[in-house]
C-alpha cells in the first residue's frame, strides 16, 4: 500500500486497464461466431504490427513455443542453419535447432555486441549449404538490438531464410517484416503487446511458406501449414487461448489508435531517458551502440550485487527489475521499460536503482540524474527515432 | 440484453466471477517471489484434484499440447501403443502417436459405446510388444465415459502404461489417478476447472517417470523431465501463462472449499437431470450406459438439423450448445453442463433445446419435461453417485 508495485522487467509488462477488463470477460466458445469475429478483427491489426501482408497466426504457447514451431516448420533434420549467439536467447535458437536435428554454425558474440551484416555474409559464404539464419531482433538477455534490416539485405537475394525472434521487439521498436525481407517473424504476448504470457504470434514470408511445404514437419502441435488453413476461416487448429485473444483485440485497437510511429517514438524516448539517467549516475551501459529499446542493461560496478539492489528497490520503492541471466546474474541489472510503461514509471525506476545501489554499499553520482533523464526524454520525443535502432548515439 | 448468454457447450465453460477477477489482475513477474507463491500454492490443490501424490505440471498450451507432450515423453519412435478410438479425440491420440513415429493398434468403437476391459486385455494379449494404452476418460465428441478404473486393473500388473486424456473429465467426474493406477493423467483449463483455455496440466506416475527417462524425447518445448525439475522450485521451464495460473489458484480454492465429492455429486445430478429431460421430450441419448458427466449427446430425430436448432436456441433463448463433430455434425447435438453451470442453466438449456427442435420443424413431446428434469436432479443429489460413472442407469 505504501508503494505502488511497478513492474520494470523485460516482460511481462504491466497491463492497461482496458486490456485487463477484456481479460476478465466471460467465455465465448472458440468455434462460434462471437469468437470468429474476434479472430477476423485482429488480423488487420496484427498485419499492421508485423508490417506484413501475410497472415499472422496466433498459437497457444510461450514465445519459445513459437521459436520451436518456426524451426520445425522451416528446416528438415540434417540441414544447416547459422545461429547468431549473442546471449541466452541466441543459445536457445541453437538448442532448439539441435533438438530438431539440425547442424548449426554459430556466430559467438561478446555480451553487449550486435552481429554485423559482414559477419553473416562471411559465414554464409563459408558454408553455402546453410539454409537459414536464426537471430533475435532484440537479445533480451543483454539488451542488444541486432541489425535485422541489414541482415535482410544479405539474405534477400539468396536461398537463405531470415528467421527473427521478435519477442522483445515487436511493438517496441521497428521491425517491418516485408520491408526488411524477414522470412519469419514471431513474438509473445507479454512484451510490447501489454498482455499476460501464453499467446505467441508468428508470420512467414511467401518463400518461407514454400519452404514449410517442402520441410514436411513431423511436429503435431506446431503445424503452421494446418494452422494457416484454419486461420483463413478465422479459426485456430486447436483450442485457442480465448481470453488472451480478446485482450489482444483491445491491445491492437490501442496500437491502431495511437499509431505505431507514436509508440516507437515513446519507446525510443524512454530508452534514451534511461540511458541518460544511468550515465548521469556514473554507471556503465552494457550495449554501447545497437541497444534494445524498452530494456536497458547495466553493468554494475565491481563488488555490487544485483540481488541486493533488486531487493532494496522492490522492498523500499515497490520497483521490480531483473538481474542478469546465467553468468551475469549478479553483475548485471536489466531495467525494463517496454509495453505499458511511461516516463513517470521510468523516473521511479531510476530513483529505486540509485537507492538500491547506494544502500547496498555501492556508489552513485548524486546530482541531477532525474533531471538529466527527463531532458533526454523530451529531446528524444521531439527529435524522433531512426528506424534501424540505437546505433546513432 | 433480452436473454442472458448461457454457454452450454463441452468447454469452454462460463467463468465464476472470482476467477474473472483473478484473470484481470495486473501482471506479476514469472520469475519473482509473488509468482513462486502462486506456483507453490496451487500444487496441493492440483494433487487433490488429480488424486495423486505426484507433482502436477502446468504447461502453456491447449489440451492437445499436453496429449502430444505425453506421447513424446513416454514412447520412442518405433514402439507400439494401443489406441481406444471411440470418437474424434480417440482419433487424435492415433494421429499424435503416428506423428511421433509410433506403431498403433486401434480398438474401433461404435459411436456411443465405451471400451471394455476385456477388449483391452485381449488386444494386449495379442500384441505383447504394446507399451501403452491411450484412452480418453471422457470422449468429448460422443459423450462416452470409458471405464478407466477397470482399464487400470488390466494394465497395473503389466509393463503397459495407461495414458488418460482427462480433458473433459478432471473436475467433472472421478478419475483418481493413483487409486485407479493411471500412469499419465492430463487436462485442459477450460472444462471442469472453469478457466479460459491456454493452460494444460499433466501428471505422471512413478513408473511413467522411469519410462520418460528411458524414452529420451527430442521434443524441445514439451520436455516434462526438465519441467518437473523446474516445478520442484515452483517455476516453469519457459514463461508461464501467469494470469491463467492466478485464475487456477482461485478455481482450486473453490474446489477445496466445496470439496470434490460435492462437485461430483452436483455434476452427476445435472447429468441425470439432462438425461431425464431429454428422454421426457422423446429424444434419443447417444450413450445408453457409460455416459460422460457434464455433457449429454443427443441423437436427433430423422430430418432434424442441429445447425438450425442451435441457431434458434442461441438467437431466441441466448443458449449456446454444440452440434456433433465430423460425420455427426448435423445429426447430433451436444448439451454441455460441466464447469460453472448449475441446474437453472440446465433448465434454460432444456427449454431452448425443445424450442429449437419444434421451431425448426421437428417434434418433441410436450408435458412435464422440465419438472421431470428437476425431479431427476433432486433424486440424484439425494442418492449420490457411483465413482465409476454412468453405467448404473
Amino acid at each position: 500500500m505504501l508503494n505502488k508495485p511497478r513492474l520494470l522487467t523485460p516482460g511481462p509488462t504491466p497491463l492497461p486497464e482496458e486490456v485487463r477488463l477484456a481479460l476478465s470477460r466471460d467465455m465465448v466458445h472458440h468455434r462460434k461466431q462471437d469468437f470468429v469475429r474476434v479472430m477476423e478483427g485482429i488480423q488487420p491489426g496484427l498485419q499492421y504490427l508485423f508490417g506484413t501482408s501475410q497472415q499472422v497466426l496466433p498459437l497457444s504457447c510461450s514465445g519459445t513455443g513459437a521459436m520451436y514451431a518456426a524451426v520445425c516448420m522451416l528446416f528438415s533434420p540434417g540441414e544447416r542453419v547459422l545461429v547468431v549467439e549473442g546471449g541466452k536467447f541466441g543459445e536457445r535458437w541453437r538448442e532448439i535447432a539441435t533438438a530438431h536435428g539440425l547442424e548449426t554454425t554459430s556466430i559467438q558474440l561478446e555480451p553487449g555486441r550486435a552481429v554485423s551484416a559482414e559477419q553473416v555474409r562471411t559465414a554464409l559464404a563459408a558454408r553455402p549449404e546453410i539454409r537459414g539464419v536464426l537471430v533475435q531482433a532484440s537479445e533480451t538477455s543483454t539488451g542488444v538490438l541486432h541489425p535485422v534490416r541489414e541482415l535482410g539485405e544479405v539474405t534477400a537475394g539468396t536461398d537463405v531464410l531470415l528467421v527473427v525472434d521478435g519477442i522483445s521487439a515487436v511493438g517496441v521498436s521497428p521491425c517491418p517484416m516485408d520491408a526488411w525481407n524477414v522470412d519469419c517473424l514471431l513474438t509473445g504476448s507479454q512484451k510490447g503487446l501489454m498482455l499476460p504470457p501464453g499467446l505467441a504470434l508468428v508470420s512467414l514470408s511467401s518463400r518461407a511458406w514454400d519452404r514449410a511445404r517442402e520441410a514436411h514437419s513431423g511436429n503435431f502441435y506446431f503445424n503452421l501449414l494446418a494452422e494457416k488453413e484454419k486461420n483463413a476461416g478465422n479459426q485456430t487448429l486447436f483450442t485457442s487461448p480465448v481470453n488472451l485473444l480478446q485482450g489482444l483485440a483491445v491491445s491492437l485497437e490501442m496500437f491502431h489508435r495511437e499509431t505505431l510511429e507514436a509508440v516507437y517514438r515513446k519507446q525510443w524516448a524512454m530508452t534514451r531517458m534511461v540511458r541518460a539517467g544511468v550515465r548521469s549516475l556514473g554507471l556503465e551501459l552494457l550495449a554501447k551502440t545497437h541497444f534494445t529499446w524498452g530494456l536497458t542493461s547495466i553493468t554494475l560496478p565491481e563488488g555490487a550485487d544485483s540481488g541486493r539492489i533488486l531487493k532494496i528497490a522492490a522492498e523500499s520503492c515497490g520497483v521490480i527489475m531483473s538481474g542478469g541471466q546465467g553468468a551475469w546474474k549478479k553483475t548485471m541489472l536489466r531495467f525494463g521499460h517496454m509495453g505499458h510503461v511511461d516516463w513517470s514509471d521510468v523516473l521511479a525506476g531510476l530513483y529505486a536503482l540509485r537507492k538500491g545501489l547506494v544502500e547496498s554499499g555501492g556508489h552513485a553520482a548524486s546530482g541531477t540524474y532525474l533531471e538529466d533523464a527527463m531532458e533526454a526524454y523530451e529531446d528524444a520525443l521531439k527529435n524522433g527515432y531512426a528506424e534501424e535502432g540505437g546505433d546513432n548515439e
